[in-house]
């Protein structure tokens, strides 16, 4: 048996990103016109520099010193083998998975929030927006700016605001400012409060305030940065993957299947897009994106032309969709709760290259007790979907007797989602079924869009 | 400039932990007749190998394999250079930090959880008895006794298992049965929650409520479990600092000054016992245990003999305390609201080998916030002291002129302790100052037990 955890040294970090679209196709995204925009029509919300990253097609993109410089407050991060999990299952597989809960904020998410600040300070912004749901990317954004000395504003859906005080309060630790949306501060949040004064609010709205918030600054030096769907963020999170495949390489192993569970597509991206890159290129291995059966973007949404907000302030993405109206049941995993899918997750699935599978709540919750009580780790509810979904595939393995590798990433710890894990001692979480007349209701909205052709990159 | 953080791989891990009781005399503990009590009297409240532990004069006891098994789940832990605090703070000092937050539960307290779970399992106990104040050590003591199987019964301060339910479902993933103190699932409990059914609870009646619950278990399956104070908890705790020298040699450096609070006395003996020894073999060390100002159990209280608990059911201890009767003032760090302190703690300071140090609540979070939005790690509120003293000694060196090298422990992160960030940053957390009266009234309850004998071991 070898070591629990494999490590990598500070010099042995990857020192490039992998981008995923020099090797696969995408359809343009569109303005309202249905024509492809261009990337100056982005230059008001996000700072030139990203949106050249964004629209690259180069395969290895430089990781700037200074961000590998803030990268090392937590990375490289570990390597795991869950011989626990392993032994209490009685899989022949080996399991291992890379720990993303150890930076700071507790997930993957620094991983772009880091290099996003980099980026808005070299293009001389001094202010990014955003709006956060549960509160990861809020918080990861904060903790970013906290290291670059950027001001950091979050629009944060106010009923999260409410119920998760915490949140705010590590925003607050890293300096970042944390209203809660609907706010007086915007031109859309006051016609809403104005409207209905009692709204809980929404991603959507919170979004429409973030953006609005930097694009009227008048200084010109405020900036949006957004925490998953587009392309710049996944190539930010391939640094799980590379550092995946040097552990790996480091102890003479290679995935037979990766697992992550997918929101909006980055802490999927991040483990598996160095990967995917293999099996274009003729390695056979499984990789599973796993979403919540109550969310399933992937696994029942049409791959379509739609909005990546409610209030179409985006442009039209090729994605699977739910439709940009969809409202998730409220599952307690905050971070899946997304109508839409990364275009370049979306176009892997629509080409094969990966297959999504779907987890139920309950299942998600069993499967996060389980690690908690073998690996030790108590994993954040996004999480619990991936784990689900690892230990179906190692009881299959070993119901056929096989010693498969299984790689999968645990995005974040759940130390601030305690409350839903009382709730499900409790027996208070249930599982949300979506009928077909509810689907097809909420895909109504993307009807009339143009629609995505089916590109092959092979 | 070096690496940011030096690591250990997993064979580097020290074997064996460091039993100070080899290099310094204690007074014995003595039992009710003021005579020093024999290891016997202890049996049916700790399994015998830890009583073993507890008086052993061996300088190095070997770590069993299954410990250094568990432990490999977060050990070695890093030790990371506090580059961006010492660039803010314009010093010469070269500053260190031992990270223990990295563990699952997020402070040092598996280190000797793990042990203790493991040593009652080997004895044939299948059940674990404790208490916990503000949950950080029941919580490690249930993810201890998740990996060896065995049943973990946490009682918890009632005002905190209401004001903190994210400890008890943290405690419940790892199967452990939290139960708010006074219960009536014991006498004791009983008998006072009969004279107040709405007493808030305190940690004398938990500790007297999980003794009750071991020793009366009638399978004589049952043990209780003790995460500070003692001597083999202290031994425990010392891979921290065995840890830290195998890093410092690495990079070649060795600490001018050591720093860590000082609740019980368990973190700052972790880091800094290794280093004790060597400044009994004459090394020139400056070493700092840091306590609230509120709760001045070695900077103001005398060194007696006292109980641990307020309802004096353990044996007279040799220490600092002011008073087993004291209840500390409401401050925002529950670790370090400890009427006494490790008799091992209060002996080097007895010596003149360790000089103590304390700071107010304001000035704890004012260094948190400064080293969260520094080195990016949000601090427990225990840490928040060892950081205010880490400041003040980085300042004098620049002062000086002198390229100091400062260790310390950064004993835990912060996450479950955001609540009082908000307080801090709302201005409701205040100071609070102890008048020369209180602690003459609350010195009173020991004024008529024996004395402890000023001893010197060189």
């Amino acid at each position: 048996m070898g070591p629990k955890k494999i490590l990598l040294t500070e010099d042995q970090m990857p020192r490039q990103w992998y981008n995923i679209l020099a090797d696969i196709k995408l359809n343009p995204p569109l303005g309202p016109d249905g024509n492809p925009i261009g990337p100056e029509s982005l230059a008001p919300v996000f700072p030139m520099n990203i949106i050249e990253q964004e629209v690259s097609t180069e395969r290895w993109i430089d990781i700037p010193e200074e961000v590998l410089g803030i990268y090392k407050i937590w990375r490289p991060t570990p390597l795991v083998r869950a011989t626990a999990l392993e032994k209490v299952l009685k899989t022949p597989a080996r399991i291992y998975f890379k720990y993303e809960g150890a930076s700071p904020p507790g997930s993957h998410k620094p991983n772009t929030a880091v290099p996003q600040a980099y980026y808005n300070k070299e293009f001389g912004i001094k202010k990014i927006t955003t709006e956060t749901g549960a509160g990861q990317w809020g918080s990861a954004l904060s903790f970013a700016c906290a290291q670059f000395g950027l001001e950091c504003e979050i629009y944060m859906v106010r009923i999260s605001f409410d119920q998760k005080p915490y949140r705010k309060n590590m925003m607050e630790a890293w300096g970042g400012k944390c209203i809660p949306s609907p706010s007086p501060a915007t031109k859309v949040g006051r016609e809403i409060l104005e409207k209905d004064p009692n709204t809980p609010g929404s991603l959507g709205i919170a979004i429409s305030e973030a953006i609005e918030a930097a694009v009227t600054d008048p200084s010109g030096k405020t900036r949006y940065s957004l925490g998953s769907v587009l392309n710049h963020v996944m190539m930010h999170q391939t640094v799980i993957g590379l550092e995946a495949k040097k552990q790996l390489e480091a102890i003479n192993e290679y995935p037979d299947i990766i697992i992550g569970c997918a929101g909006g597509g980055s802490n999927f991206a991040g483990i598996s897009f160095p990967f995917v890159l293999d099996k274009i290129n003729g390695k056979q291995i499984e990789i599973y994106p796993v979403e919540p059966a109550a969310c399933p973007t992937l696994t029942k949404g049409p791959f379509v032309y739609d909005h990546g907000d409610i209030a179409r302030m985006t442009p039209l993405l090729p994605m699977h969709s739910l439709g940009h109206a969809f409202v998730p049941p409220p599952m307690h995993a905050g971070g899946l709760r997304y109508h839409g899918m990364s275009p370049t997750v979306s176009q892997l699935v629509s080409e094969g290259l990966i297959e999504a599978k779907s987890v139920t709540q309950l299942a998600s919750y069993k499967a996060g007790v389980l690690l908690a009580r073998t690996e030790g780790i108590i994993p954040a509810p996004e999480t619990n979907h991936t784990l689900a979904c690892v230990i179906d595939e190692a009881n299959k393995a070993r119901e056929e007797g096989k010693e498969k590798v299984i790689l999968f990433n645990w995005s974040g710890h759940g130390l601030l989602d305690l409350a839903a894990y009382g709730k499900y001692f409790q027996g208070e979480l249930k599982d949300f079924e979506l009928s077909d007349a509810e689907m097809e209701k909420s895909e109504q909205v993307f009807a009339n869009f143009p629609k995505p052709k089916l590109l092959k990159s092979r």
